[in-house]
């Protein structure tokens, strides 16, 4: 499983992966969902997948496989890759069929076999300094955007951390709260579900920047995160034994219904 | 969808559900999921309910109508039901093979239409006075019985609400404070699902009773309801902006990965 999320405010977009993956529980493992294409100078694209890893590298690969053929061999007219695309529109509509061819070789290499294929990614960044803008690219390559109205977008083990989000954070939000609010949304996920878990990488571009202000990744022994984890965990208790008890003792029994 | 949950703590039992079910979005109907089985004096037996409706509904029914017919036309030897079985693992291994055998016959009725026949039930009670006790009862009829060291079970929708579960309610919590934090997992939950939704119906019952304390249905005008939920909601927001911003700007750029 996975957990990965984007939040795109007014103040810029950050990115978030955890890092587990597992074919089983007996088979865990760490790898980088979270990954900054090498799409040259002036421009930001960030990739963070979920779903069958096979795919996903796949997918990953044709995009970057593309780039450096595109170069060693030029066409006439030169073939769009994500170091040319002109816009982001442009370079989602890539991603998409990256992804939709890696996913139809997969399947046709796995036949009948009950493997899952399924896969999504998130992709964003800016070309040029223009505005971040973020997308979800579903298996079969169509994708949304998002919007202001729902300023995330997330892939993978989504439920346990989409109440907080969906309570929190809004477009005005500052880039600093956004990745704080998604951080609170990855403890949820991790306390609920073992299959996700650290080390979370965090990429975060502010508006206006051609190139990420910050690539992180969080570990184990990271202070902020484990204070995080505990001042959220005291807060729940405190929130809750703040509000008054329900009063339907008072109304009683309303008899049996059958 | 649906969700219930059941929460069993020192103090004696909780079971909760909310009441929309729906066949596409298109079509949402208010269906009472949350039953109290008459059983008879001096017993409690209480059943919530997730998934096709049809079954759910066949296996209750065949529960109630084998306590009609045992009752109307008694065996030799008596035939066991819910208002005779001695101990509540008995009555939860009634319910088992009653929604086995409902589902196996809508599984029959339906045949190669792909229709969804999946059910689960919430089984709790106590019998005598004895302490209540709970169980998850599967489609095939197998179930689990709810510990000490997870004091809840769920159905349905059960991740949005799962975090604040985890994090607050344990074998000691008071059957009050359980209440309280089961509705709380309501609201996060009908926040980020619309397929959940009020009203909610409880059943309280306190060990050591024969009897629910408290039946009872939460509505849309309930200001308890709406007071928890407004203030679950700031309490979220205060929680958030008290825990100090992410230190990793700092740390800096880490370099491009491609």
């Amino acid at each position: 499983m996975t957990y990965c999320v984007g939040v795109l405010v007014d103040d810029g977009l950050a990115m978030l992966a955890d890092t587990r993956t597992n074919a089983g529980l007996d088979n865990v493992s760490s790898y980088r969902k979270l990954r900054i294409m090498d799409v040259g100078p002036g421009r930001t694209m960030v990739v963070a997948s979920a779903g069958s890893l096979s795919v996903t590298q796949a997918a990953l690969t044709r995009l970057s496989d593309a780039m450096l053929l595109a170069e060693a061999e030029p066409a006439d007219p030169p073939t769009e890759t994500l170091r040319t695309a002109p816009t982001m529109f442009r370079a989602a509509t890539l991603v998409g069929q990256a992804l939709h061819a890696a996913r139809a070789a997969v399947d046709e290499a796995v036949g009948g076999d009950k493997v899952s294929t399924g896969a999504s990614l998130l992709f964003g960044g800016c070309i040029a300094g223009r505005r971040p803008r973020l997308f979800l690219v579903y298996s079969s390559g169509n994708f949304i955007e998002c919007q202001p109205d729902t300023p995330y977008l997330q892939i993978g083990e989504h439920k346990y951390g989409k109440p907080i989000l969906d309570r929190v954070v809004t477009w005005e939000t500052t880039l600093e709260e956004a990745v704080k609010v998604a951080l609170i949304s990855f403890t949820s996920t991790m306390r609920s579900n073992l299959a996700v878990g650290l080390p979370i990488d965090l990429m975060q571009l502010r508006a206006g920047a051609s190139e990420p202000e910050l690539v992180h990744r969080i570990t184990d022994d990271d202070a902020y995160y484990r204070e995080l984890t505990e001042r959220w965990s005291a807060a729940m208790r405190v929130a809750t034994s703040a509000i008054p008890p329900p009063p339907y003792g008072e109304a009683g029994r309303q008899g049996v219904l059958v």
